[in-house]
């Protein structure tokens, strides 16, 4: 009685994620894939599972309850409509669409069919330190956030990233985490550039340093670096009323010799996040279980969006650059109980 | 295809172990349970599963492939042999047996076999931090090993528990994990009791010192405390030639506020060694699906039999015990690498 | 053969540091004080010390080889100047001067007079803890610094404070120490005001976080919290092309209990920096004594001024507010080496 | 009316301490200077010291207040009973003296003057970390002392350096810094050797573990190393029934690069303890215009002779030896609080 799964798209992620279905989790099949490439979908498949010609067949079919979709951004859209209609749970991979108006339609139909369906891959929420930071603030141990810092360091970047990157891919993840830990909606973004970095080899502004507003007046100070080249670097602090509190470094053998007293730094996303991304999917089919979704939602997608696409405005303007969203509906919670009075 | 696996003994670890097994691990199913109080075997049971009325009976169905053993210990020895004469891999919880005569009759049994069957529950061997501690030792960064320390600190212990158990179940803890990391045998074994606490509320000799002196000369510097109130507290730290590696302390928010800045402690072994349990099984899981048996063996059990009653004779006499050990049989490795010249 | 110095200005402050010239350090002697109020005057006047009826008179003494200032900022021009025309070195509390005219003027007249006579009382600059951080940086380990996140956090602030005083009396310390760390100047400031505490009692804009553009680039970001409540909490972190690096904790004993692991933050500026006081005078007193001045100079002070200033505009104008420095006089040392090319 | 002191001895150590009596510290000059080599005595000696031909001649001069004493162990009986036949002031180094004889009869001279005239040079107690951990444990915040971890980490020695010094000079300070942590004394010492280190080219018993039991039952547990390599790294940590208290590790830049997230250890003696040494000889100065003396006593040094005595003998005979004090006079303070009931 394991959840029968389909997966759409089985490039690089994809493939983790039937390795993480397969090899690491209970209480969870595939039974069906489907790639672009029918070829890749044929070599990824597990045993037992049935091809796809069609992410829509896949969606439809009898033998799959759930789907995950790892198809490239610009897809999401059409998929993530056709699994609400089918009424199925679905995982669906960053970036959730690619633009606001696709956000809103995924929106409005997860409404009208009157219960969460999707979940969005933003890992960071199911990471133990994250989690563990987040009770702290709701505790109100260090009173209310007035501040938080997010540190977004990678060792490199494949040679394809550009500028632009910065902003629609990497700061989503902490645009993400700072809503859900400040309980808080971004309602406008600055951007600087600070002297920029000539390691790495290519032509990036980087350095970033980015100012997201929340509604309730906080401000998030994200700093990414993407060439920083001795780790990935993953920071968080959040400055309350009457303390503050941090996330720890990862835990390593502290190694006293001729280089000092130290610990090994993580050397990239997936070492970092390795345990996360395996909780996410564990919370993913038990929900699914269920016929419904938790987790990052439509609307955190949806937000997600909008600070991409402002961010890439103040980058231009070097100005403040207000988020407007349409109003919550009920599904996705009640309006965060921190906003300014 | 999953392995089909029988538990005996549906205790509170039992039980822990199902869960385990049924909720959190894949390529596994529960087909077999047994008790020595049929009533418990049958509420423990997860739906499907058989309940025997006795381990030989369990251990020899067509419809188990591997055993898991939770019973108490002085059962260990039958049940154990009973699965090697079944040729079936077991998993056994600490103690393997209670006396050398069993744990060579295990050993006996077992080689005769010609292939491992058995994996005893020491988990501290799957904890990432050990692991990574190992592989700092084993990488020379620090040089040979001289001194390595370990802190055995509980919160507090059941009122049951009396002092010879900090030498009989605490101590093998750290004993097991110091073979492990310094690839070495225990020789000897002395005692030293420090001044008493009075906290606690039961009449024990603690915290008690404990060095263990290994074949190739190091010294094991052990500290047990079992009422230190504030938190389970695990450290180990190996003085090499040429540099020092210590475990890591746990990953948890830090706070900073009246308190100064701080980081939680885990409550016990339970929050402690979690992910330790479950890799020690996933591991389990894949070398029974080979028909065999990995991590600690027999042959540990056997050097944990011995280090108790060492430790136990030294307690007394407050004299150097030695430990002799029979030759260690090709099953079990060769003699360590690095053993005196 | 001791250094004669004469105090004026008997307050807080100058007391602290009479007691520290008499009591902490050696080669030095107090031989005449100052103050507006006499009667303190002749409290705080060690044994032997004569009091002088004005600023000028005691300037002027034949039994005064060195000044150390301690009145009132306004105060401060007119007898950094009368020390500069009796050719005496002279140690100057902050602010400095209270305007950019001022400031400039006594550059003329020290530069006039061709040789350093002013310290102003920077004195972070002597912390063990910048200092090795700064040599970090100059060692070009962390590549070059692009980014320097500067945090600055009081207990409390006595009731007089206003907001004004987060620019122009704390932020002068972050604004110096980034300029000393970077050997560069501050070209630019940004002000933005999060969500304000409500712990404290005062109706202060707090926290504040400021932005100082420097000329090579490097972006330096400043939190300014002022009613933090646990104590003095201030932090120094570089990231650099390659590397980061970071001032570190302020040793304090390592308590586990049941508060976690623990260490006590220092509770105010007086705790953490009382070295870097004792070692402030002790470097003038080795200057003085070759008729000269090193550490923070006039055109140190004269760089706060025009820092305090430029934020005061920001705060007001939301905008990013501009500093244009005179040209720099050969007696301070060449431009610096990072400046961008 | 500064101190007036003469200084006996101005090999390394003597000379180190002219520099600190007359270049960093206040309210002393040195007047007098002795060595057994005139000749080094004259050019050690500041201006206007005398040079005296013996150091009976010193100790009774007009022109000499207090004395320092820096000649080799064993002409320090001679030189001590002559201050204190003065009633002089005396700071002492260490070892005080090379026998119990010696001591006793040091004490016995002190006693019968009837107030403490010496002060012996264990400059770990005016170590702040150290300062704030007995602040710690006497606060009875961890509980009542029952296990002190004591770790002495050089990163090399001298050539001239055999193995009984492990024992003879660096244990000393691990024995007096418990006994002044804990408030009790030392009845007994076990010694125990390690596989030996191979690093250091000489052929030390390197490194070695000394237990100390404490009149109170508490076991101090001893770890010494004097070939690490890496640095000068000393720990120490008291267990008490309801916590932990620990050393900090010493403040350092935390750089962050390809060598993982580190700090430099000390490289030596000089630079861990140097403001320790600044703040021994301040203290002495303070108590020596009074015409006494505090901190570490002649009952200290002779606790220390009988302690490296004691771990002689248990390292020759591999058992536990006893150590029997004297009754303690008076004048040394009370039995300690804690002593075992």
């Amino acid at each position: 009685m394991a959840l029968k799964v389909g997966v759409i798209g089985t490039g690089m992620i994809g493939q983790d994620h039937i390795r993480r279905l397969t090899k690491v989790l209970s209480g969870v099949e595939i039974t069906a894939v489907n790639d672009i490439d029918v070829e890749r979908a044929r070599e990824a498949a597990p045993y037992n599972a049935e091809v796809f010609d069609t992410p829509q067949a896949l969606i439809e079919s009898d033998n799959v309850d759930a789907i995950v979709i790892c198809s490239w951004g610009p897809a999401h859209e059409e998929q993530l409509l056709a699994c609400i209609a089918a009424g199925k749970p679905v995982f669906c991979e960053k970036p959730m669409v690619t633009s606001e108006e696709s956000a809103i339609k995924v929106i409005e139909a997860e409404v009208a069919f009157g219960k969460r369906l999707v979940q969005v891959g933003f890992m960071r929420r199911f990471d133990s330190d994250y989690r563990q930071l987040k009770r702290v603030i709701d505790s109100g141990v260090v009173g209310t956030p007035l501040i938080y810092k997010s540190v977004h360091r990678n060792a490199s970047v494949p040679s394809h990233y550009i500028s632009d990157m910065c902003l629609n891919d990497t700061l989503v993840h902490d645009a993400d985490i700072s809503r859900w830990l400040l309980s808080d909606e971004i309602v406008g973004v600055e951007v600087r550039y600070p002297r920029r970095s000539n390691v790495g080899g290519n032509d990036l502004k980087n350095p970033v340093i980015v100012l997201l507003h929340m509604a309730a007046g906080a401000i998030v100070d994200v700093e990414i670096s993407v060439a920083i080249q001795y780790g990935y670097d993953i920071r968080g602090e959040v400055s309350g009323e009457t303390g503050v509190a941090s996330l720890p470094n990862r835990p390593a053998t502290v190694v006293t010799d001729m280089n000092g007293i130290r610990q090994a730094m993580p050397e990239d996303w997936r070492e970092r996040f390795i345990e996360a991304y395996d909780q996410e999917f564990r919370e993913w089919i038990i929900a699914a279980e269920q016929g419904t979704a938790t987790g990052p939602s439509a609307w955190d997608g949806y937000a997600s969006t909008l600070t991409a696409d402002a961010a890439l405005r103040a980058a231009d303007s070097g100005k403040f650059e207000k988020i407007a969203m349409i109003e919550k509906p009920a599904l996705y919670g009640e309006q965060h109980a921190m906003a300014a009075e």
